[in-house]
Formats: structure tokens, sequence, C-alpha cells
């Protein structure tokens, strides 16, 4: 995906997508929005959000699965926004190692993967060949804030 | 577990045990099967299939912990198939560290243990004291494509 | 909130807040307590516990947040004790990195973050600097033994 972008850091990928990093998630309870263990990099589970808003609701009763795609690629934003933070620049990311997806839905919603691809994409198009990454998605009962999808990144640096 | 297996490689212990590996899980969205960093090596979520076809239902209401059992050692049985097309040969992990699993159930059901336990003893049985592994079990809502179980793993190689 | 403690080590701290450590929980199922790779350190999945006893129920349902937060310190001095288990001494712990919540609650409760805090701060309080960590809070459907709070760790030794 990232093929047809012509920018060579990820700042620049994002410009030319006519995305920018929101603010880095600052948690609202007793955690740290990073840690590093090595040449590991771990994210914090941060929250869909717009424009500092949670986007709230449940996948299968009040959003649909492009809504959950739209969220997945906003939470990819502040997952990237956490990666710059921590590292100063996206381009110091080496690999990205795991992500961890988790959407809140109704009961027989089983298109966790789409929603999380809205993520996984995001990641792909912006950091490019190092934005490769294995997954889980799941479906939660519940998430902090009635949020519709938290997600949380190990990356290397 | 594996003390009653003579073979000398896992690979030799699976004969022994009358199985053999499906072919390696390939992802069906925008993630990779497994990262590598320093020595870890990190398993995409696999979900628990027989010949091909997703294991679907609910534990507690539409399977039986007996069945979960089995779903978990098949599911075991991809995350070996994972490890091999990672590592090339299963005598390459050097020991295991951390497995998810994520139980889909009805209300009520508290089993989740003897199903994750399923997978578990098969990782034994196959890598005998490199087998052990910490472990989470919890029961999820929902998963991708009905599924009654989705596992991760993350090993030593 | 560890400036107040006036002991030198995470031991003496304990006694300071009044707290002893529980036995280190042992796995009733096929899986280590905890797993090492390089510097980190893996905790299984501790389940909430009081002299022994899960703590059972439904957050939102048969618990107060109150409740949930006590429950979330339990869940943290079982993980203070796994650590002490696999490294002789707390004072050998040189950082932590990741702790991953996992709340069992009724439909609509939404407070996972002020449970998981209740684990995050003992672990501050004990730990002092090398206590802040990166942090993941999910609701989830069912646990196993009804427990209300699953919580599981990785660290630095």
């Amino acid at each position: 995906m990232s093929e047809r972008l012509s920018g060579e850091t990820p700042e620049e990928r994002l410009t030319e997508l006519g995305l920018s990093l929101p603010p880095s998630p600052t948690p609202m309870a007793a955690y740290v929005p990073f840690t590093f263990a090595g040449e590991l990099v771990f994210t914090a589970g941060v929250l869909a959000q717009r424009e500092g808003k949670v986007v709230v609701g449940r996948l299968g009763a009040d959003l649909t699965v492009e809504q959950g795609v739209e969220a997945g690629r906003l939470a990819g934003l502040s997952l990237l926004a956490l990666l710059q933070a921590a590292l100063g620049r996206l381009d110091r990311v080496q690999g990205l190692v795991l992500l961890n997806a988790y959407v809140r839905c109704a009961p027989d919603f089983v298109r966790q993967s789409d929603v999380a691809d809205g993520t996984s994409k995001l990641l792909l198009q912006v950091l490019g060949d190092r934005g490769h990454h294995a997954r889980v998605a799941v479906g939660v009962a519940e998430l902090p804030r009635e949020a519709c999808l938290e997600v949380q990144l190990t990356a290397r640096r």
C-alpha cells in the first residue's frame, strides 16, 4: 500500500495522505503512555478518538463496519503519535511487532478483523516496510469511556 | 506429560502422537503471521480450525468443555505450524514465554482454563521441557468469524 | 505516591503500608507462574484473591467500583508475590513494562480504568520510580472461576 506514496519519511507520507498526528495520548490514570525494554517499545492502550473526543459505541449496534474502520484509522494515528513522542521521529521505528485490537461490539458481530485493518493499513501506509506486524483482534464486552476500540502496539526502536 | 514419548525431536513426537501440522495459518487481513524481536518470536492470533474450517460457536452454549479442549488442541497445532514456518524446525524453539487465550463463551461460563489447557498440554507434549509457558485465559464476547477460540503465543528462538 | 513512604526497599514499603504479600499464586492448570526472556519477566495472569479465595462477581452488577479498586489492589499484591518468587527480592525489579487488566463487568460498565488503577497505584507505591508501566484495561465477558479481575504483568529484571 505504501508503494503509491512518494514521501521518504513517515512524516512526509502522513502529509501526503493529508493527515496530521493528534497530540500524543496522555493517560488519565496511574500509568505512563509508553515504556522501553531494550529495543522494544510498548505503548499503553489507546482509545479511538476524533479531535480529542472518544469515538463511542458498539460495533454491530451503534456503529457500522465502515465507522469502525475509520475508528481504527484514528486509533492508528494515536499510536503513531505515541511512537513519535517515544522516539522523537517516526523513522526511528525499526519495525512493528504486535498489535492488540479490542473491539467493543454487539452480540454476533464477527468483523473485528475489518475494524483492526483500519489501524493496520494506516500503520503500513505511513511506516512502509517497517509497518508489518502480527496482530490479535478480539471482541470485548466493554471498554473504558464507552470507546468502540482500544489498541496497543509493541514496536522495535 | 512429554516423558511418555520417545521421539527426540518435536516433529518425531508429533508423529508419535498421530498428529500432523496443518498448513501454517495465513492472515486474511493486513498483518503478518509472525514477527521477530531479538530472541523473541511473536505469532499473530490464530483461530481454532479443523481441516481449514474455523471451529465456530460459544463455549457454554453451542460447545461443551470437551469440544473446547479439542478446539484448544487444534489451535495449538496451528501455533506449532506457525513456529515451524517462522523458524524452519521446531527444535529451534528455545522456550515458550506467554500464551494468550481468548475463549468465546456464553454468560457464566467459567472454565476458560480447561479450554486453554487443550492448547497448553499439546505444546508441552510436543515441545517437552521447552514447552513451559505463562498464560492468560479470558472469556471474550465475540471473535472473528464466530470462532470459539483465539490464541497468541510469544516464544524464544 | 511513593514519596510519602520512607522505606528504602520495596519489602520495607510493603511493611510500612501494613501489607504483606500473599503466597505466590500457583497455576491450577498446565502452565507456569512466570517465564524469562532476556531481561524480561512475564507473569501468568492472576485472579484477584483475598486470603486465598477468588474475589468473584461482575463490576457494575455485583461489585461497586470501590470493591473493584480493592480487588485491583489485591491482584497487585499477587503480582508482587510472583515477581518476588521469580527474582528472589523485589529490588531486583529494574522496571515495569506493561500491565494487562481484564475486568469482568456488566453491560455499560465503563470504569475499567478505576479498577486497574487499584493495581497500578499499589505497584507504584511499593516499587517507587521503578513501578511506572504502560497499561491496557478492557472489559471482558467472563473470567475463570467467576473472578472479577485478571491481571498480567511484564517487567524488567
